[in-house]
């Protein structure tokens, strides 16, 4: 992508009601919009990241036999009064509810578990049919009374929800622990050092459930945890403070900020008696569906990673989940020579599968450049000018040092990785 | 993927209320499921053929420099307002609109004219930023008062909508060239012969639009076309009837039933100007900036598919967009041998980057199995039994007769297309 075609380009400064820096950064580089409080559109750069990440949750869990598909976002009323949730206070806070022209009442998804408990018990009939494990990756609305925090609590944003279907408590929590490590693998394949922690379910269940938790400083969560084993507990549930015994070990309790980029609900046999489905055994007697829900929050996650990888220049993506993989900086573009050598260069990387972000405009200074693609934050920086010749100027976004490389080099550090 | 995990199997019968072809085989075949009237899920084979037809899109588009991106579903009344569609009886009729608990307005979209035209507001501001062509893959709503024809009308929906803004209408034009151009190629990928025929604007324009249009025994639309020259009119728009002389050539007229896929609308600039949006041309002046938009209905797209491409049995998927290319079929499973090489044929087919859809069921008859692969409509059927042998026996879902191949000529066969 030529970045004199790119839309939107970078802004000089952050609006002026983005208190959170993933907000600033993400608005400033180019990657997010606001509509209005709580609401973004993700623009081309910050659309590119999206897709980087939704392959690589899609490549872990098909590894693990989910099956992905779609599920619609206006709800019947009548499907949500089943379990109760549609007249339950604290439901009612955060799930949009009308009436259409014909006095019908629908609700926007906020969460999917009544819908795909519907479908389920549609298909669902025999110990043959399960354990079912199907996700879609989809719009979910809240009515955040406060939303804030740019796009880590949103009004409106895409979640990737997961739901499983048992014939017993044991196959859940068997699929339960299968999920909880592709979730793990997931984060580390996005570049964020994950921990689960134990927490309240919410409107989801009495229950405890886990969070997946990565500690940052401006987390909207605060977690204590042993420093000596792995007792870890969201403060919802934590009794006690820092400095305290652990519980399990003796060792001290400390406590950190963090965000939640991740759940697991293991969430029993609620929705599936709410929903009258259950299944015939080998006996041929009726038996209880065992359920759980796990989901990511998608944009949640995109600014997780910039509250995490920055510095005060801008953004600095994992090679994973980065919209490019080399930002190519074209100086001095007044001269054809200079320009025949970038464009050859910008042609040769892509022809080897390399994403290039390729900075021809020409008038810009080296400084604006530069500081484009500081904030941008692609994981290679890359300058042809008159003075570099036949080598290339090379700086990883994380380090301060430049390179100096031939095309045959730097194609060789891209696809060995 | 093995059919025994496959979520949901085939239905034997096709719901009650499903009056259409494509509701009707779509449903049996496990690939959508209706949650209400006009709402589907798209159930995993179906979304399957989605994320084909979606990454036929994605690549046609992006190779034109259009870039995708994400825009809001949860629209704020304020900037439909702008241009009076909020308030717009015809709009009415289809848009939800609604309050939440503070009265604020909201609507869903229904299309993204308003919203994207509010984003280009905020970045376009001279010449050198335009044109910008952004397109993205959303839900759409619309009230319709008669939700019918299985996919191909709903009230919520998968659309592609893409969106372009331009310095002159010479531009807008040409670029509406190109892009008519990549929507032929699109079609023709996804195995349709379409038509572009001039219909009226509704909702969008008073002038005159461009349809792609699937002609079809059973679809909603009716066009007028001259059998000799390419004078093509949807009825809404058509002055005569079947027999007429051509206004053009003075050919005849003929009608035929079809389907409408795509759309395409100049808009002008109407929608820059109420939203306020100009940019300032090479001499500092302040100019309008001219503006279309150009949709494709994913999830109609597949019903159009099912109601052109069936026979008797059941769905016949074009290979682009097929949800598997190989339905694997194991016979005599009872047969550890059988199952042996069933098992190598499945890895082997898949290490070779073929999709597989194996059907492992044990104690089910050929004659379900073979029901079901005609029903479900994988280009390739593949059958290994106690029979077979070294060989495999393989059936094209288009043609009556099976052949015997071994395993390296079905690969040829799969991987030289």
């Amino acid at each position: 992508m030529k970045y004199s075609k790119l839309f939107p380009k970078t802004l000089k400064n952050a609006p002026s009601g983005a208190q959170s820096l993933n907000h600033q950064l993400l608005v400033r580089g180019g990657f997010i919009d606001q509509l209005m409080a709580g609401s973004y559109s993700l623009l081309p750069l910050g659309w590119r990241v999206y897709l980087k990440i939704e392959n690589i949750i899609r490549e872990e869990l098909n590894k693990v036999d989910c099956q992905e598909m779609l599920m619609p976002l206006l709800h019947p009323r009548e499907i949500w009064d089943k379990t109760g949730r549609w007249s339950d206070p604290a439901v009612k806070e955060i799930m949009y509810q009308f009436k259409d022209i014909h006095d019908r009442e629908f609700g926007l998804s906020f969460t999917h578990e009544e819908i795909v408990m519907y479908i389920l018990g549609k298909f669902v009939r025999s110990y043959k049919d399960l354990p079912v494990l199907v996700y879609h990756f989809s719009t979910k609305f809240r009515n955040e009374l406060r939303a804030k925090s740019g796009i880590l609590r949103g009004r409106e944003f895409i979640m990737k929800d997961l739901y499983s279907a048992h014939t017993s408590e044991e196959d859940m929590w068997k699929w339960y622990e299968v999920i909880k490590d592709a979730y793990l693998k997931i984060f580390k394949r996005v570049g964020l050092d994950v921990k689960v922690v134990e927490a309240a379910g919410g409107v989801f269940t009495k229950g405890h459930t886990h969070e997946f938790q990565a500690f940052t400083k401006n987390g909207e969560d605060t977690i204590y945890f042993c420093e000596k084993c792995d007792f870890i507990q969201n403060k919802e549930i934590f009794e006690g403070k820092t400095g305290d015994k652990c519980p399990r070990c003796g060792g001290e309790i400390k406590v950190s900020s963090s965000i939640e980029v991740g759940n697991i609900f293991p969430l029993g046999t609620k929705y599936s008696n709410a929903l009258g489905v259950s299944y015939q055994d080998e006996k041929g007697e009726k038996q209880e569906v065992w359920f759980a829900s796990y989901g990511v929050g998608m944009t949640r996650l995109i600014g997780t990673l910039v509250e995490i990888f920055h510095d005060d220049k801008g953004i600095i993506w994992p090679n994973s989940v980065a919209p490019y993989m080399v930002h190519l900086i074209g100086l001095d573009l007044q001269d054809a020579k200079v320009v025949a050598e970038a464009e050859k260069v910008y042609k040769l990387l892509q022809a080897e599968g390399i994403e290039v972000l390729f900075d021809d405009r020409i008038g810009v200074s080296a400084g604006a450049k530069f500081a484009d693609a500081d904030l941008i934050g692609i994981p290679y920086r890359v300058v042809i000018s008159k003075k570099t010749g036949d080598k290339l100027e090379v700086k990883k976004r994380s380090d301060k040092e430049t390179e100096f490389k031939t095309l045959d080099q730097l194609i060789e550090i891209l696809t060995s990785r």
